[in-house]
């Protein structure tokens, strides 16, 4: 690399999380930064934007390679609004999302607002990394990531993705990774997926709030992002934002 | 088919949206139905779902063949309502999203609530299909779209798609089609998407509207939904929900 990168970062879990906060501690000796990031907790946002209500941005710093915006939308407008609005001269190297408190693998990667924020960049043709922790804690111990995210996102500028093209990193919970694996989207799907509550204050009204259990479809699968997780590897899952089932095309076109 | 199919319905545009009372009036002759719809308009919402907050679910109608419920929270959370608490013993044959007031098609799926509540589906092993007019008119007129949506929700039970498939069905704005293709998704991406506002009320503050155009990465292509679309025909893409980009793999392997 010629000169310094320039990242642009976001999130699902708000500007003031632990997880980006960290990812600005290890990017900034190596890059310069603009950071756009939702004003709270937008988790499960998936690609969802904000389309029938305008969306506020505040800058909350801008020092020499360090540009902080708070906006009150969700991750996709934060990247967007990124690349609209607040672009000088310079062309992001890359788009990186996360630090997540909270595992995006397999299909948890279609309702994570971290995933929501990569895609955005790839769709305007910059290449995108999003990370993952596996830990839910507001305060989780993220240092064991640093020396793998300095890593991947070298080698992803470097590397340079092919269009339409991110990846979706997920880390172990743990204090030390067995290394690093290429993985494929574990096949899995949620089961039990509500807890029902009374409503305080209507007798007889009932609430629903989101919980269950993920399974797998394929718990013998050993080339999969689950698979790489609970073995302690830290997983790298390349997606493709060309939903199209090709292999379906030929098929359809003798049924319809 | 043995017996009358059972389907599931959502939408995005809210329960009471043109687009959702159509596809009732046209499916109920033909299957038994569970609407489960937002109780407003949640476009754009992606594969968002409710992960802080409880969501609420109230009956509207139930009577033989079509029950009714309105829901507090996204297309992803209707659906997965439907699923976890209002199954009877019957399992259903599909679920229908849909008819979306707008345009779906290539990048716009990614964005698209009615695609989030066809994707639920197929999360949990429903095939499903999405319909949607590019017409965002309230009052759009859905009549010529009739006989295609039996033919093709018809066609779907009984040709059964594979695992992790849906359909992304987009019907150009037309009093006549020219015919159904089997498409792939177009590259395309957005350009121009907000409009900067002064915020009335606070001097010096702005706020952001999305708007925007898309713009094809790739016009002369005549495989897309894209085309077809743009030439009179109705536009059937498969989409998969295994967004691993399988074929980086084997290269990515080399350079982490």
């Amino acid at each position: 690399m010629k000169q310094r990168p320039f990242i642009i970062l976001s999130n699902d879990d708000g500007l003031y999380a632990k997880g980006l906060q960290t990812l600005i501690e290890i990017l900034r000796p190596i890059a310069d930064l603009l950071v756009v990031a939702p004003d709270g907790a937008r988790s499960g946002m998936a690609c969802a934007m904000t389309a029938n209500v305008p969306v506020t941005l505040h800058r909350v710093s801008s020092v020499r390679g360090l540009r902080m915006y708070s906006c009150s939308g969700t991750p996709t407008d934060c990247v967007k609004l990124a690349i609209a609005q607040l672009l000088k001269k310079k062309r992001p190297d890359l788009v990186v999302s996360g630090i997540n408190h909270g595992d995006n693998s397999s299909i948890n990667s279609h309702y994570s607002g971290t995933m929501g924020a990569a895609y955005e960049g790839v769709m305007h043709g910059i290449p995108a990394v999003a990370f993952s922790l596996c830990d839910f804690n507001p305060d989780a111990d993220f240092s064991p990531l640093q020396p793998y995210i300095v890593d991947i996102v070298f080698k992803a500028i470097a590397f340079g993705l092919p269009p339409l093209t991110c990846l979706n990193v997920n880390f172990p919970k743990a204090q030390k990774f067995n290394g690093v694996r290429i993985c494929r989207m574990a096949h899995t799907h949620w089961d039990n997926e509500f807890t029902k509550a009374r409503r305080p204050g209507i007798p007889g009204r009932y609430v629903y709030w989101l919980t269950g259990d993920r399974v797998s479809d394929e718990p013998q699968a050993t080339d999969t992002d689950d698979w790489s997780l609970s073995h302690g590897y830290v997983a790298i899952t390349p997606e493709t934002l060309d939903v199209t089932a090709h292999q379906l095309i030929d098929v359809l076109k003798e049924v319809f």
